[in-house]
């Protein structure tokens, strides 16, 4: 279900027009909801919503442990699967403060306090790690991507992240029309799986790295982010403040290393 | 300010390793504020704040014409210049409920209402433009964009939109490392230089078109929405439904139309 079919689109090549059916990328709103309250809507591609949730929720610092969350069930009154309950175990403290992204609409300006630009950036510590890899092993890691994208993606309209471990094993793979859902299915399926803390992976993103990834990586303990495309300042700016090391223009016999280099062997 | 200067970055090219400096795109929050509340944090490249502020305000369903905006001004509070006060004038009823992705963590299960899923589908009518525009103009667009962007963007990591009359003008351009930033951008653009409605008008994105684009060009009236790369499935669904022309992998001498294809001239 990763792509939809559109019975009857118009194709011009060099001055011919045909008619025929396409695929395109699967997109449809997930809403989250955690003790009544909704605390997400995300533009998702399908599948895999329980692993998008707890990846959620852990990188947006309201769940810690695999333990915190009890199940996550669709709710019965929707009909579509787009719409996920999350039950958290009753001893969870739920700080709806650290939502970073959604609840500046509800806090006047005097009061909005954590709910802010400070707030974005998260509170999660450093990572310390001193796992080392092989810069051969990281420069394999695209194309390993590519071969498993490849039997899911013919849209060319998908984002993937991957987990990798240090010897340059692909661990998991997810796909998602948001590079950010990508990115919380592979951390929700190590959370899930018990593969927590990722402090000796590696995390790969087929595009552009954003503050966004960079953060999500640090809450799942992630030190060596690798992305096929071109970081942003604040990526950068984060992932050296944070003890990350951040790869950029990973492709080919290339790469450009933005932060603490010292995670690869050349 | 489009980009931001890294001084020590790693590059490893062919078994060869050296250092440089690096530009990469320049990501900053930014805080808009309507009437003491912060109704949005994005993450966004400085520049044109203005343009993003009113563009936003439009595509979100919170302002209808330039007259309801009296004045952006940034917060004396914040010397960074990521906060901006919107000052609409005194007989704009600012309907909150309509935020489509901000409110959620404020609203409990069962009295959440409008701010569920249904919100995500905004509530602008369909267009109807008798707009038409020949193939080849079309095809000329991305070549456009790309010459205007080179002068800007060396670092590889930022979106681009921009919106061209019926008979390939390029009106304004606008980059930024979120696709949907750079789309409120030239609204934000056109609703200040009172190019509004767009019903003739074409609207072109560097990357992949989402739902959220689609919406964003439907609040700004556009009719034809041309996307130099892939649509998602819910992007095609909302074209087709709102009487919007979308066009796909618009490159070199192809194209895909998704929708409404009455409005190109081949």
């Amino acid at each position: 279900m990763d792509s939809v079919n559109v019975p009857d689109v118009l194709r011009y090549r060099d001055g011919e027009v045909t008619r025929a059916a396409d695929d395109v990328a699967h997109e449809e709103p997930l809403e989250i909801r955690v003790r009544g309250r909704a605390v997400s809507v995300t533009m998702r591609t399908p599948g895999h919503d329980d692993e998008l949730a707890a990846g959620f929720l852990l990188t947006e610092g309201l769940i810690r442990q695999k333990s915190d969350v009890l199940r996550i069930e669709p709710c019965d009154r929707n009909d579509e699967g787009n719409l996920l309950n999350v039950l958290l175990a009753p001893e969870v403290h739920v700080d709806f403060d650290k939502l970073t992204r959604h609840v500046f609409a509800s806090s006047s300006c005097g009061l909005c306090g954590k709910a802010t630009i400070d707030a974005v950036r998260a509170t999660f510590p450093a990572v310390e790690s001193d796992v080392n890899i092989d810069a051969m092993t990281l420069l394999k890691m695209p194309d390993a991507m590519r071969q498993r994208q490849s039997t899911f993606d013919l849209t060319g309209g998908l984002h993937a992240a991957a987990v990798f471990d240090d010897r340059g094993k692909l661990l998991v793979l997810r796909e998602d029309v948001g590079r950010h859902n990508a990115v919380d299915k592979v951390i929700g399926h190590a959370l899930m799986n018990d593969l927590m803390p990722l402090d000796r992976q590696v995390l790969v993103v087929s595009g552009r790295s954003s503050f966004e990834i960079v953060q999500k990586a640090l809450a799942a303990r992630v030190p060596l982010i690798a992305a096929v495309s071109a970081p942003s300042s604040l990526a950068v700016q984060f992932a050296q403040e944070n003890g990350q090391t951040l790869v950029g223009f990973l492709r080919e016999r290339r790469m450009n290393v933005y932060s603490h280099p010292r995670r690869i062997r050349f």
